[in-house]
């Protein structure tokens, strides 16, 4: 089955990181697509239309990527159970997307019309509800009561990170390490479980699975906030991500925090007024923008994520070399990369 | 910690089924309570407060008695693993009904306002996420990585069953064999992991689970045909649940299939004209209220739901007599007679 092509490359050689990474863990990678696509089967039609809409259209595999080659980086082969939790992660991964699109009111995901806009909210809903169960049915698979306790705890986290960032919706003043620890817990929890239980699967819990969950929680935070950066249209706008979604929102992200910070009394007021989407006007968008370019809040934001990239590959340095592992710290590199 | 009043009867003799079943575990039940509590704990208040909104008021905590029944009437005393089993399933449960308020836009949830009513849609998928994982914590700390296997398959069986509900909405036509299914994945899947898993927390698998998994199939099946039973008002309508909320939804029940088989083709028109949503009136709840009158469709469904129960009872005789065993099976009867 073909994987999608701007990563797999099939003949060509690979050219950026992703791709390389991609071409050292490929037929693994094969195998947690037909994982995919096999556990998402279902005789109510639904359930495999919509999984397979959202699975198989524009995403990057990073975290099933991530999950194989923290495997491999721990030493040895990639087996079964890593394909399991390789395919699990990812089902977890959309089921929330799944639940996100109905709480953010998002139109569009990865340029295409939101699944919810497709099928409904109601069946975004269930849909994820099932491919979340399904996440549980595939870690039973790995045999490990050790990788199901890292995957369940770190869905709490998820989703406690989720409502903490509901409640912040508006706050422009929200302390910084309350933003960190949203980002933390919605975004870096899973990177940090798939790389620490995607090494369990090849070694035991020691220093080798306390650095890989390390770079994986350094990685989702440094993804977390290039992401943010990005909404502001990063340093560049080639990527086409659609400018100021999270801002019309109301969304909370470390842009606004340092804009706000940086820009005075005055600009506080706008953040303040802006943010909140009951005061929120047409206009704001304009100048929220040219807010954070006066203020740098991109570029600062950008620093930040480049700090955890560095930190990322800096916990990878405790492991024994290996192309796997560079290969992921090359990864902790394309991810900020990607803004400029 | 008081349980809710109407069940555990404190000082009082216990009178009802539910009463003497609790009377049984009493202690455990106790300590199940205190697990709800304390894992539906988070610095993030918006998740113990809506928990606690949805556990404590006006649950029957049916599931995790069942669950701790069965492990009692399995053989010797109920510990630690069985506490946590019967607080994930009440937390599964929770969960559904969170996400299910979202689905089926209800106002009302046991005569109060739905939890989404007061935090929101969002709040509610998300805390509903939690809970969900939090399920699956607390099976981890059972040590038994086939309590996981019964319960993460069940939760995907739910949501499928959920996902197949959702399509069958406003078709009168519906097979009973499918209708049938539904009911089998939404609600008995459930009671039947409950009551099989419960049993596991004490004994090998074998006869037994097998047959208290039975126990759980059938109850689940009459619970929800009693539940369908009493939305067209039962047989009297002392239970002050609100009349035609299904039938609003387009929501196909046991009811309106055997009304709609045994009225001829008017009432078959009646039926597929009035259950789609887009084309039902104001006058058509009466007018089904007395098609389900005349057709005898509530005494119909409550026959259908006493034959479950009593293969429930059938199933419980194949385990060894025990007072645990004979409560269960006074459960059965219950369940039905609740619509009497």
């Amino acid at each position: 089955m073909a994987f999608n092509a701007d990563i797999s490359g099939n003949n060509a050689v690979p050219e950026t990181p992703m791709e390389r990474l991609y071409s050292l863990i490929s037929e693994d990678m094969e195998a947690v697509e037909r994982l995919l696509v096999e556990r998402a089967a279902s005789p109510v039609s639904t359930i495999p239309d919509m999984s397979s809409y959202i699975i198989s259209a524009g995403g990057k595999r990073l975290r099933p990527m991530i999950t194989l080659a923290a495997a491999k980086a721990a030493g040895g082969r990639i087996g079964q159970p890593a394909h399991c939790l390789a395919a699990a992660v990812e089902f977890i991964h959309t089921a929330t997307l799944l639940h996100d699109d109905v709480v953010d009111e998002s139109e569009l995901r990865r340029g295409k019309l939101a699944a919810k806009k497709v099928w409904g909210n109601s069946a975004s809903i269930l849909v994820g509800d099932f491919l979340f169960a399904r996440a549980f049915t595939l870690m039973v698979e790995t045999h490990s009561m050790r990788i199901l306790d890292i995957l369940s705890n770190a869905s709490c986290v998820i989703a406690e990170g989720e409502v903490r960032q509901l409640a912040a919706l508006g706050q422009a003043g929200l302390p910084l390490d309350e933003y960190m620890a949203i980002v933390e817990a919605k975004t870096a929890a899973l990177f940090e479980a798939a790389a620490r239980a995607g090494s369990l699967t090849n070694t035991p819990e020691g220093d080798e699975s306390a650095a890989l969950g390390e770079y994986g929680r350094r990685l989702g935070r440094a993804f977390q906030l290039v992401d943010d950066a990005l909404d502001y249209g990063g340093l560049t706008d080639k990527l086409g991500k659609s400018v100021g979604d999270d801002f019309r929102e109301g969304k909370l992200t470390l842009p606004v925090l340092y804009a706000r910070e940086r820009g005075g009394p005055e600009a506080q007021k706008f953040w303040d007024r802006a943010l909140n989407v009951s005061t929120q006007t047409e206009d704001d968008l304009d100048i929220a923008i040219e807010q954070i370019r006066v203020t740098g809040a991109v570029e600062a934001s950008l620093d930040t994520a480049r700090r955890e990239a560095e930190m990322a590959k800096d916990a990878l340095a405790r492991l024994p070399k290996s192309d796997c592992a560079d290969a992921l710290a090359d990864i902790a590199d394309f991810c900020v990369d990607r803004a400029y």
